[in-house]
C-alpha cells in the first residue's frame, strides 16, 4: 500500500473547497495535493498552491491571471480543467456548482479517477450517465454532501434488497413557521439567511424553497438506485440527523452529528477507513431535544417536484434543475417574487418535454433549451 | 448453503421465548426450530412442541411435568438443559433470565455453536469467560438486548480503531421526574410500572434504579471490547434511538425503531442478513419530537457503578450483579426500601472483594457468596 492517496480538487476556493483544505491540514501524511482548480479567486488559489505545494494549477476564467502568485505554473480555461481532471489520481473532488462543472467531473471518471463529487446539479442533470460511466470503469462516485453522506454510511455494505425505504431529513429553511400567506413577500436578503449554515446565496434559496430537498430527493435515488417511493423526507430543524435507513427488520439506522462539511469530506476520502479529525465531541447530553415535522407541500410545493420529476428521470430532472436556477436567479435579482420561483420551475416541466440524453453534451443542450424556457417565462410574468 | 438454520431457544416460554417464535412464525421458510426449554410452563412448552414440532424439549423443572402433552419425548432438569444446548446447531439463543441461564448460554458456545443471548446476567457476571472461549472455538456471541444489538448494528464490520465513543440510552424509567425525596417511599407496585416496556417485575425495577443500565455498561465494554470510559450513557424517555457509535471522524451512526425485541432477535439470527418481519412502518414524521437529559448520578447512584465496577472488571460485575437480585428481590417482598436496593449493593461491592474467577464454576461460587453478604446486610437492616 502507497503511503499517501494523491488527490485533485476543484474548486478549491470555494466552501467545498475550503473544508477540503481543513481537512487536508488535519491529515498531512495521508494525502499529496496534486491538482487544484479555481474559477476567479487567484489570491486565495495562489496560496493554496504554496500553502500544499500544488504542481498543476487551473485557473477557469484566465481574466486575473495576471493577479497569480503561487510558485507553480498556472494554466488557463475550462479545457484546462477539464485536463487537470484526468491526471492519474485516487481521488477528484469536485466542489464546483452549478452545471459548470459537470465537464470536468465526468472527465474524472471517464479515465477511472474516482470522484468524490458535492456537485448536486451534475448527479440531479446527469447522474444515470455519471452511474452507467462509473460502473464501466469501476470507479466510485462519492457523496459529499450531508444528507447522501449519512445514507452511503447508513448502507454501507448492506445488500440493498434488505432495505425497506431511507428517510432525508430537511431542515426546513427559513421560513418553515412562517404563515403560507406571508411567502410572497419574502426578500432575497430573508431568503438568503439561513438559521444552520452560512452559505452561497443559490443554495440558501433553494433551502428557502425547499427545491434543495427536491433536487437530493433525485440525487439519492440515482445515486442508491432507489425508487422515488422509496424516499420519505422528514423536516427537522435542529439537523442533526442528517439521514435514516429502514431496514425491511424493522431496524433504522441514522447518521447524527454537527452540520460540518468536513466530515463528510473525511468519509469521502478515507473510506472505508476513517479519520480522527479531533472535532468537538458530539453528545445527546447537550442537545436537549431532536424536533420533527410532516413536511408542508402547501407551503412547500417544490419539494414534491422531486418525486414528480423521477417518473421520468432521464429528462425532467435536467429542466427542473435548469429552471430553478434561472428562477432563482431571477428571485435574487428582485425581478419576481418569492413565490414565483415554483410557479417557473413548474411552467417550464410542463412546457418543455425533452429528448432522453445519452451523453454529456446532451445534457448540457437540454440544460440550455430549458434555461431559455424559464427565461422566457419570466419575461412574459413581468 | 443449507435451506434453513438449525436453531435451539432456551426459555421458550418466557419473553424472549414469546418474541423468537413471533418471528419463526413469520419466516418458517428460514428456520427448523430443533430444540426448546422451559423452566416451569409445561403447558405453553407442550402447545410450542406440537406447533413447531420440536424434537427436543426440555423442562428444567421436574415438578409439572406430568402435566407435559407434546408430541416428542421431555426430558428433565438442568443437566439435561446444558445436554439440549450442546446439540450440533447453527444458533442457541438464551432467553433465560438470571444466573440459573449460565452453564447452558456456556454449554452452547463450548461445543461450537453461536450464541444469540438475551442474558444479561451471564455476560455481566462471566463475560470475560465468555468471550475468551467464543474466541477460542470460533463461534459468535450475538446480543439480544435492544441495546446492544443497536451497537452491534452501529459498529457492523467497522474497525474498532476508528471508534471514538459509544452512547447507550436509558428510558430513565418511571421516577425519572420523581422528586429525589420522594424515591425513598416507592412501593413495589410503582417500580413495576415500566412507562414503555411490560417486563418481568426484577428488570422493571432494575429500570426504575438504572441498575439495568449499569449492567449493560458493563456488559457494552465486554461484547464489544471498549473501556468504560469510552461509554456514555443519555437519558431519552421515548426510548426510539436504541444506542450510538461515534466515529472518529465526527460521523456518529445510530440505531432507532419502535422499542419490539423482534427486530433485534431477528438481526442476531439473520445477521449478516436481514429479514422481511412486515412491521409497523417507523417514521420520525409521527413523532414529534426526541428528548435527551444528562443522567442525574444523585437520583441514580446504581448507574454510576456500573463504570466502577469495570475498574475491576473480573471481579466486581458479578458481585454487582449478585448483590443487586437479592436486593431487588427483598424490595419485591416489601422488607427494604426503594433507595436501600442502591446501598446493599453499594456494602456488598466495599465488603467483598472476591479472586479473580477462571471458570463458569468460580463465576457461581463468587456470585453465592455475594449473594450471601448481601442477605446479611439486609436482615442487618431490618
Amino acid at each position: 500500500m502507497r503511503d499517501k492517496k494523491n488527490i485533485i480538487l476543484l474548486g478549491s476556493t470555494g466552501s467545498i473547497g475550503e473544508s477540503c483544505l481543513r481537512l487536508l491540514r488535519k491529515n498531512r501524511e495521508k494525502f499529496n495535493l496534486i491538482g487544484v482548480s479555481a474559477n476567479n479567486n487567484v489570491k486565495l488559489l495562489s496560496e493554496i498552491v504554496n500553502e500544499f505545494d500544488v504542481p498543476n494549477v487551473v485557473l477557469s476564467n484566465p481574466e486575473n491571471a495576471k493577479d497569480y502568485f503561487g510558485k507553480h505554473e498556472l494554466t488557463l480555461g475550462s479545457l484546462n480543467l477539464i485536463e487537470l481532471s484526468k491526471i492519474n489520481c485516487d481521488i477528484v473532488i469536485s466542489g464546483i456548482s452549478g452545471m459548470s462543472g459537470l465537464h470536468s467531473a465526468f472527465a474524472a471518471i471517464s479515465v477511472g479517477n474516482n470522484l468524490a463529487i458535492a456537485n448536486k446539479e451534475a448527479l440531479v442533470s446527469a447522474g444515470k450517465i455519471f452511474l452507467d460511466q462509473s460502473i464501466k470503469n469501476n470507479v466510485k462516485i462519492l457523496p459529499v454532501d450531508s444528507e447522501h453522506s449519512a445514507i452511503f454510511q447508513c448502507l454501507d455494505n448492506h445488500n440493498i434488497s434488505n432495505l425497506d425505504f431511507i428517510t432525508l431529513t430537511a431542515s426546513g429553511g427559513p421560513f418553515l413557521f412562517t404563515p403560507i400567506e406571508d411567502l410572497k413577500n419574502i426578500k432575497p436578503k430573508d431568503a438568503i439567511k439561513h438559521p444552520i449554515w452560512k452559505m452561497g446565496k443559490k443554495i440558501s434559496v433553494d433551502s428557502a424553497t425547499m427545491f434543495n430537498k427536491a433536487l437530493e430527493i433525485i440525487e439519492a435515488s440515482i445515486l442508491f438506485d432507489i425508487k422515488s417511493e422509496k424516499i420519505e423526507v422528514t423536516i427537522h430543524p435542529e439537523h442533526i440527523i442528517h439521514g435514516l435507513v429502514h431496514y425491511k427488520d424493522g431496524s433504522v439506522i441514522a447518521n447524527l452529528g454537527f452540520p460540518d462539511m468536513i466530515t463528510p469530506l473525511s468519509v469521502a476520502l478515507n473510506w472505508p477507513s476513517r479519520s480522527d479529525l479531533n472535532l468537538k465531541k458530539f453528545s445527546l447530553n447537550s442537545i436537549s431535544k431532536l424536533s420533527f415535522y410532516k413536511p408542508d407541500y402547501k407551503k412547500f410545493p417544490a419539494l414534491k417536484l422531486g418525486w414528480d420529476a423521477l417518473q421520468n428521470p432521464l429528462c425532467s430532472p435536467i429542466v427542473l434543475n435548469a429552471a430553478n436556477e434561472i428562477a432563482v436567479d431571477a428571485f435574487l435579482k428582485n425581478k419576481i417574487k418569492f413565490t414565483d420561483i415554483f410557479d417557473i420551475v413548474y411552467e417550464t416541466l410542463n412546457s418543455y418535454n425533452p429528448f432522453v440524453p445519452k451523453n454529456i453534451d446532451e445534457v448540457i443542450e437540454i440544460d440550455k433549451i430549458a434555461r431559455s424556457h424559464s427565461s422566457q417565462i419570466i419575461n412574459r410574468l413581468r
